[in-house]
């Protein structure tokens, strides 16, 4: 991750929560007042985002010491220790709900995508992400998704190739989409092509399409393209999917499957910050 | 809500999606092809962000023709016709994703908080949200809030008064710390104190707060709460707040209720953009 | 004070002073000359602003040691020796005219709000700003006027409500605008209603305004605003006062008193930063 | 002026008073409502920043109309009629206030400049600004004084040099300091140096300076000086001046008189916005 | 190419030009005089950044008409008619040095990409380019390599994967590095493999590089290298090629051949804007 | 130079190589590993930039450890070692690039620049650059400009003034362009006027332009000029000079040549970083 970038959305979060003071602690708390913070876990999960909690404390103020006793990826039960951070009063009780927003959030995915990994661990299929994913914070829910032991799908419009059924229609054909996108683009990048038949498999797989999306078909119709296809392209499973329904198609044989509701529909990981005195 | 604010969000987040370009639909859509889109609804819920949506198909370019089919906080069921939208297929297909990912997200909140508001409307208890929300769309989010029939908190550490257990112990009790902010702040702001014990209220309306958080208290202390209260303050509820408790709480006649789950645990509305040829 | 804002403002002021660089001091002082710069006050005065100060030369360098001998809030008479600033001769020399220049003008605010507030200290009417402040530099010059004994009024358009003639035209009343404000605020905001007449001060009380402003009202109408009230709102005078005048309208027994020229016309204090030799 | 600047001043102004939105205006007036804004004159004076103000306006709202009536460096009499806005009665109301701190703080520098100016108008000396300017106005803060008659000095410390007292101790002597300057800057740019005596000012003549500033000379100094220089270079007087003093300065034969009062304390012009019914 | 990104890019760049305002233009030129300039070549080369500079005149005002007469990668003559741009003169004459900067660099990369294309256009190979770009502008610098009729390497450290010495170095041998990797990143991504020897190339052929750089390899190594790969993988030759050398690396039959130079060492291509009455 | 600026230049410059991220350092290199990096000369050259390298590092991690063995200014030769690096891998891997970007374009223009300023050494002419920069990088250009031994040329539109063959033809002759400028910009700015021919130079004489920039004229008529002239302007010669031609043209007197090429065509010093295990 770059963590130029975090920066900034750490800076970003914190001036929405402070805008111009935090007039309760700053009209109550003295600035020499010094404690000691412990981010418990009150739930069962996967740890994201330590390192982005760490970054808003010491954003507020570098003097502030951060210690962190579980790292991200790790799993975690209710009373677990999380991290420690000492120093300025003021700063503790002004990040407090910013870093727990983003460490809530983050564990939630890494947590969800975790449970879907698990489903399939004993299929070949990766878990993968999709760009359903809340505007302005994608770099750190799909980091999330990495610790929860998913797999990233692209980043954005920029980093890969997905033609679509609209990109098929207007260039007619899915021929004629490869081709001018292979015109255009670097060398380094893939071609994905989303398709919703067998045909349109066939189609991808004669013009050398890297990665076949294969949408919202059933168990049978994957199975069948897994064995079109013969090693010859990465298949993608997408539409659909739930808890329940995901192992049926891991077992189908495709090499992905992107599940939106990892990143778009997501439960905050029950996590407190709990402050005592300074030792 | 400031639309300047809304217009910096929403140009962050189709930088995100964008980076260098869109490769895939830069290279295979003639910048002259038109298209029409189609915003439908694939579930039950209430609307919320269409101007949002909006924005992000101006802001790539004002060319585009919107036009709202709902409006915000209306009941949705699926098969509506949300909006359409005219205009350069590149614009619609580039900025689909954006789109519909504030517009999900925005709607899945107003639908839940819906759902909240729904179970006290025989009480006079209003529900509202909190901080936890996700950082940089707090704006955003608590409108979803108020699209629901919820009321809005805070909306930052700057624009009310919230003292907390912390900030007592550091003051020596609720009397001092009361006393300490009520000679710092504008004389426009409320005092809220939050207290977990019936002696705790008292003492917070001896010092004449404005609001009481009653920090996890069950029915029967609430009842309690509002009866020593009489009138004299607000009354809030917090604290382990679900669906199915909701209503009991809301039974006991506090004021009002507030529920981090309105933000920070959502599930994305379904809804899609589908893409036809421009009439 | 949200020091972050604060950062960007004293980065901002940088940026507009130096652009491309300093050429005077860069072309002839060397990179390694120390020195001591002195900043007294040459007049009588309060002081507001030193964190500012200190903030300009530690964002040009943070090597700079800033020793601040007087406290934002304290007195200043001429030869006052206010803080010394060691360190790189081309940090004393470029940062000093920014320094000055915020130093000054929240001194001025200071002094001048300290003028105020002695002119009525035998009553308990507090004498609070408006918005009435220079664009950009809002939080800096609401903090001067409390350093200098005075209190804020709202921050902005959104930290609270103020109900003017115009929004109770639109509304019909003052009863309907009143009524739609507090169906759509967060229940930790006061409502304040501007009143013209004691007959609308009258309609506001009926609706349970927290605040009252009595616009342009003389002494005799404010005492019967005051009578009239009985302490069920706060009542703030404003409008064409004058130092001259203020300890009249102080003796009225209103709460507060609400002055534009605090902020929108101030004498910056004279001071001055002196280079010597760095011990 | 730059315009993309002052968009940029203008922006960040309205942020700073919207925040999160004008919650009294919002919840009060339907977005279809039109009103008519009339901005007058309440005093004598001079007009500057009307451009600045209609920009305003139409940055929260390019649909606003803005009919100026007056323009900058017109002179101003109570009653007189300045602009008229038309447009969304929201918009009107939510960018009021931070027009009229523009519009009244820059025809405050107008109008204090005028004065100056009027002092010495029968002799040939300027009246120029100072670098002591509102940190992040100086571009608006300098144009004012040039629509109330006076001239500008240098922009920052990029634009020109200035010699002081303490980089010719530093360089241990003028003709030292005025060579390492002239071998580092464009071609372009003049040298002024900053000079405490006739000695120096012949110094400063022999190294052929483009400019002298003439530090707290009296009115007997300055005439030796005007008649040791005979032409040599462009003499600035400055420090200590009052408007009482201003004309016996100017009378000396002075080139340039340099007043900071001009920028650094100033009395907002009386100017109102009033809103009537849009025809 | 993403707009929103190259509105930054030339914002920028005018403010880097007008600082608080084209002095000389503002003074001289009234604000209604409307011109008609012509941009005219004068050399032979290949046109890159028309769009660009359409924004530049755009940028500072809306109203300017711009009519593009020749599209970008259309080849150029001396006395070539580029475009009108008709508007205010002061827009025409502030934004004339921006916009011939853009377009002139633009030009001269599409101008040199197309002399080394020419060179090696019997053959397959593919001349692309690399990172060695100016910081800031590498998505036009890459845009421009296009029209030259290159091909775009990988634009930044994010979207795709390079694998260097130093990298295989700290891993312990490329089955290790190649290794690490794909566990990582997104299946959308190309693994690229840089190496040195024939030995080197084998064992990134067993891991299945997708791309293998060969690094500074003589016509006969590389000769030997795309035997040795019989298609397994694209072969990019890389490293101290000329316009004299790139043919016989070409011939050789590597996939494609990337140059520094075609962005690090660019001669602007001649062009001026000529201002006449507008008609 | 203002660092400052510096600062966001190479902030943006990261920006823009890293994205989200160096996904094969990350991958590969664990953030314990260190090392040192040497970067050499490649080429004989003169050193710039070494400044802006440091900070590129620095920028990514305050921790690593920058050594300069040369200076800006200084002759380079193959071999040469300019600087080392040390510090963590990862931070030296993913800043390379872009630190060489930077230092090997203004190294390239320094180089270029002395070129120029040897062809010219037995004469008092200056040579100096031009606004024909690279877009975003004019500070870092002309400081580039100043180490090759050359002299800088305005900065921008704003610092000083330039009346070319446009702006007179609005005007209607040097004598009112002259004027109109005079009234309006600070007297610390110097006039500089373009002509064309030995009667406009008279012209621009008469009305006492500082500097006279004489446009495309050969060397016959520079001498006429010079004669002209008298000393009583600078003459600065500028168009279509080459390094062939550039001594006959300073060998006539004049005191400036101006040079676009300086900046504008220039091939970049040839540098490398190398990378070795940290001692």
């Amino acid at each position: 991750m770059n963590h130029l970038l975090i920066e900034e959305i750490v800076g970003r979060a914190l001036q929405e929560d402070l805008g111009f003071g935090d007039i309760t602690t700053d009209s109550i708390v003295p600035a020499s007042t010094q404690v000691r913070g412990l981010i418990h876990s009150k739930d069962y999960g996967v740890l994201a985002g330590i390192e982005v909690a760490r970054r808003v404390f010491k954003h507020l103020d570098p003097q502030v010491t951060f210690i962190e006793l579980k790292k991200d990826g790790q799993s975690l039960q209710p009373g677990d220790l999380i991290a420690e951070v000492f120093g300025s009063a003021r700063v503790v009780l002004s990040g407090e709900r910013v870093a727990l927003n983003f460490l809530q959030r983050l564990s939630g995915i890494a947590t969800q995508t975790h449970r879907y990994v698990e489903k399939v661990k004993e299929y070949s299929a990766a878990i993968v992400d999709t760009r359903k994913t809340t505007p302005g914070l994608r770099i750190l829910e799909k980091y999330a998704v990495r610790m929860g032991g998913g797999g990233n799908h692209r980043f954005g419009l920029y980093d890969a190739v997905l033609i679509k059924d609209n990109h098929i229609k207007v260039a007619g054909g899915i021929k004629a989409a490869v081709e001018r996108v292979r015109s255009q683009i670097p060398h380094t990048m893939k071609v994905e092509v989303e398709v919703e038949s067998l045909e349109q498999l066939e189609e991808a797989l004669r013009v050398k399409a890297d990665i076949v999306l294969l949408d919202n078909m059933g168990p049978a119709l994957l199975r069948q393209a897994v064995a079109i296809t013969g090693g010859r392209a990465l298949l993608e499973a997408s539409g659909g999917l739930t808890e329940d329904t995901i192992a049926e198609v891991a077992g189908t044989g495709v090499d992905l499957i992107s599940v939106g509701a990892l990143t778009h529909s997501v439960k905050a990981l029950d996590l407190s910050l709990d402050i005592g005195e300074k030792k």
